[in-house]
């Protein structure tokens, strides 16, 4: 699933206390491609009757979460460890972005964990101290509420930007017409509306026919478009010709 | 709060099913520092009693939300317009992802509206129809369960990237310490390891002074950690001249 020698992180889900926030960081994670749930002595126990609604379909993350005593047991075969806060701690490590953080696991030798904290509180500084480097989402000062599964959902994401999985969709925009099509089309409408004596003064013609051709030029609309602008303007061309409906 | 010329974007909720998720839009929308809402016949009516505890304080969001009786209304103030979508249709039109698109808003002349679909069905095509450019967010091929909220916080957590109020935080990182005392400390411990005998044998010396030196010049020590490791090794040195202590 990634095209990179290092394996998905790890999600690591310190304390959590809902289950239903348990699923819906699984879900988060599927829908980036992510599968590795850890969690460390979820408040409620494990399994969680509620996780699996929550989870809208991610199953599998649930399936295969293993539960473990502590986080150094949860990170034990980890090269690198990442703690998620959002609070300045009295601990001197690099912090970075979601965006950098991605960046690097792709680029590490190992595999990496990512630490999340109980929704509440967050994690201990005991659980950082355990980190190497300190992810934190930058946030709006005045309001910082990011819950559980929306961290893991831009942490997940951000990740997923260096898969195969996610490259970006296909466009599906026909090409452009080609020129001898648009220059067909501009002709076309450059004799109408010179029977239609649109271009007066005489003198002001050419700045007049080059706005037009501007006008025309930008869209970059495809032979389809360009053939559908033409009945356009045939089928006005003929209203001008036809007679007018009888009137009753 | 931005740091560029055009406006924030603005956010239309399309025919929204239920107050939860557009409280929880709201939320994720002021996370990233995106006030304005518009709500284009939510099905319940507005207000709605749901919104408020799910927005989890973003109170003003509802508050300035606007009510519209169709779409056009709602975009009417907009130079561009953004389709949210996961599914592909039968529209030539460009499609980007929420990084891209990001960037263009930054840069647009004028104002951006992006378009959310209903939970349950999304944009409908004549909704689509009305936006210049649509907005895909690459997924997991196997799963894509976005939800409401959690397109509106992707799309806003990209756009708030471009934005003064999301710079990088502070790594708070203290210097590493001047050369001198990372010497001084070097060559504490070479000369306790001299006294241990720990070179031998002679010839080796120097590739394992090296090997030391590599070994602590890594870290990047901070003065503060410089003179802690100091510390341990003097309080190594005083433990092997001190006597043992006495046996019970």
């Amino acid at each position: 699933m990634s095209a990179d020698p290092a394996p998905p992180p790890v999600i690591v889900l310190v304390r959590p206390q809902l289950g239903e926030n348990i699923g819906k960081a699984a879900r988060a994670m599927l829908n980036f491609g992510l599968t590795e749930m850890r969690l460390v002595t979820p408040r409620d126990g494990w399994p969680n009757p509620s996780a699996g609604p929550a989870a809208s379909g991610a199953d599998i993350v649930l399936e295969q979460a293993q539960v473990f005593d502590s986080v150094a047991d949860a990170v034990a075969d980890c090269a690198q460890v990442y703690a998620t806060t959002v609070r300045k701690r009295g601990v001197t490590k690099p912090v970075v972005t979601p965006e950098r953080a991605a960046t690097d696991i792709h680029a590490a030798r190992g595999r990496s964990a990512i630490l999340f904290g109980p929704e509440r509180s967050g994690l201990e500084t005991d659980d950082v101290a355990l980190a190497r480097t300190i992810i934190t989402v930058p946030i709006n000062a005045e309001f910082g509420s990011l819950n559980l599964a929306q961290a893991v959902i831009l942490v997940a994401y951000e990740w997923s930007k260096g898969t195969v999985l996610a490259s970006p969709p296909e466009t599906e925009l026909p090409d452009p017409a080609p020129h001898e099509e648009l220059e067909g089309m501009i002709l076309q409408l450059d004799a109408m509306l010179e029977a239609a004596h649109f271009f007066y003064p005489p003198d002001r013609t050419p700045v007049t026919k080059r706005t037009l051709r501007t006008l025309l030029t930008k869209p970059g609309w495809s032979s389809q478009e360009v053939r559908t602008f033409r009945g356009v303007l045939s089928a006005l061309a003929g209203a001008k010709k036809a007679k007018p409906p009888p009137q009753s």
